[in-house]
């Protein structure tokens, strides 16, 4: 179990949850201080914990879930099925955009917000290229500082190392455990690195691109495939004298929006321009994001994705691990090198290759 | 083996060829007027037969290719093999576009004007969509007539049916048994459903879409991610009333060219308008190929593609195989179908219903 680097700060549901489960008659989940790193907590006491939303069972349940230990991971699956029936009532929105685009500011901005008008909000940052230095994980978490105070916010690194199977997983699995701890809106932040934002925008309801001011170089930044996989694009850093080229660049955005499918039917991608900064434009993408709940759930198209992320998930995980067991498999490695130069070199084609290296690994 | 609908054409070539064989004491590869439907033509005599570019025993060749009989198979991958020495000298072409974009047409004039300055065109035509209806093909097949009139060109249809990944295995294969008979330029054609750009993009050095003018609606259809796959972009049907329209949405794909990534190191997008009907920038699309040929093979990007195509090729022909022989396995269908049930009802989680998957697979 790792140490959390944040003091745990008791939140005022805690005392309480903790009466009304009492009061309930049933066995209190912790006790007033409770050591929980220490002894070994039951999935029962767990599932209460979580569902009173109290923090310290929450970063415990998510650890067991971050967990590549078998009894840790049969233990979190046991949690996770538990608590499925308190899953999946809140607005997940996935936001993408480079280092520098403005994200932390943003999500401190939008969630601070969010918090002063009574919801309860989540953020989970998924850095894949941090497997190696958890140096850019703490960064982000020091950045969102003010956010970080409001007791209805609660923010979580990402499981850092690890393939990116590893990481869909845990996201998603975190996801849910906020859920059933009674967080309504979910933010998941990529810094788009590989095939995270198509991960991303596979879990969550709503996708958000932010982006910088600028035209012609600056715009070169952005990702192959990204603005297809948007249901908006907010340009940020409008402000001062950027203001006037990033409503030409929303402009621009917004005839290229036309040549696109929209990647959530029935729904035009919404692009505009905001300063995290001055806290502009902050208001105007939640009325957006609402008004796209609204929309889809009426249509039934939120459902219908929900439904799909699900399955698709499932599949995607079947091939993960196929693919995991195969390729993990040490003596397959030499072999797969071997059949990779003589590919190279023409001396053996493809279909040869993939026929032997199958039948080497069944007889393994 | 099936029966080719168009008659066979013998190229001025095969007599040459039949020729030289027979003065360099080898064995000639085929009778006179060959009855090689009728017998076993061996491995070495298809050799022969494609080197000579004997269109009877390529067309031979490219059906053993296709089959899924095991003997075939083995016999094709021998084959391949033996033509490995053979392959690579062509500049290979992707064009996708929409139904309609004018496709057909483009690759008649486009590949007319090829053969008429001696090149040697093969056209491969992907339609994952006609699996069931081969008519589509033969519309296809019939919409070239002027092209397969030529002697140097050689139009095949997709070989149909079958997962996109046995479409994949056997369009690069068909590619290579064409490069083996001399055609130096060959053009793979898809209708751009489901994932078979991605497909032909990979396996292209140069990559066109071809789109229709018009503006805001019209352009609705562009498929998400393709924009960002190409190396150009024509516009075609810029003749008469269109031609106005048509420079003004190719300024504004220039526009949006520079927000996107190159797919290619160090070469910009080309964009243009063409009439296919016309046959008008035909020649100037030539032009853009053979300085894009110029440009990458001098920096060294052409030849580093073309070995990642291959590594590639290698890892996703493991995967596809590991994921068919899974979800193949009659057992396996009731088992994933309750799990996927169990998982939209929330009875279960996505990981515990992989790890049951996996295991019951396991002891199969």
């Amino acid at each position: 179990m790792k140490e959390e680097k944040r003091p745990e700060w008791v939140p005022i549901e805690q005392s309480e949850a903790f009466a009304s489960t009492i009061m309930d008659g049933t066995k209190p989940p912790f006790p007033e201080n409770p050591p929980i790193k220490k002894r070994n907590i039951s999935v029962e006491e767990l599932v209460q914990g979580v569902k009173c939303n109290d923090r310290a069972f929450l970063a415990q349940a998510i650890t067991l879930i971050e967990s590549n230990a078998q009894k840790h991971k049969d233990k979190a699956q046991q949690l996770l099925k538990l608590l499925l029936p308190d899953t999946g009532k809140s607005i997940r929105i996935g936001i993408t955009g480079v280092p520098g685009a403005g994200k932390s500011t943003f999500i401190e901005a939008f969630g601070t917000m969010l918090c002063e008008q009574g919801y309860k909000v989540a953020v989970l940052a998924i850095d894949p290229s941090s497997t190696l230095t958890r140096g850019s994980i703490l960064g982000d978490k020091t950045r969102m500082e003010r956010l970080i105070q409001q007791k209805n916010a609660f923010v979580r690194p990402s499981p850092s190392g690890g393939a990116l199977g590893g990481v869909n997983r845990r996201t998603r699995e975190t996801m849910l455990l906020c859920e059933a701890a009674g967080y309504n809106v979910i933010i998941v932040e990529t810094v788009g690195v590989g095939q995270s934002e198509g991960m991303v925008r596979d879990m969550v309801d709503f996708f958000l691109l932010l982006t910088l001011t600028g035209a012609g170089d600056e715009l070169q930044g952005i990702k192959r495939g990204i603005l297809e996989l948007t249901d908006a694009i907010l340009i940020n850093k409008a402000d001062g004298e950027n203001k006037v080229q990033a409503l030409q660049t929303a402009s621009l955005y917004t005839r290229m929006a036309h040549v696109f499918q929209p990647i959530t039917d029935g729904w035009t991608v919404n692009i505009s321009t905001c300063s995290a900064l001055l806290g502009e434009g902050i208001t105007e993408f939640w009325q957006t994001v609402r008004m796209f709940e609204a929309e889809t759930k009426s249509s039934g198209v939120f459902e219908q994705r929900r439904l799909q992320q699900q399955k698709k998930w499932l599949y995607t995980s079947i091939r993960e691990e196929l693919e995991q067991r195969f390729f993990s498999q040490p003596e397959m490695r030499a072999h797969i090198f071997a059949c990779e130069r003589d590919i190279l070199q023409g001396k053996k084609t493809v279909t040869t290759a993939v026929a032997e290296l199958l039948t080497y690994y069944e007889a393994l």
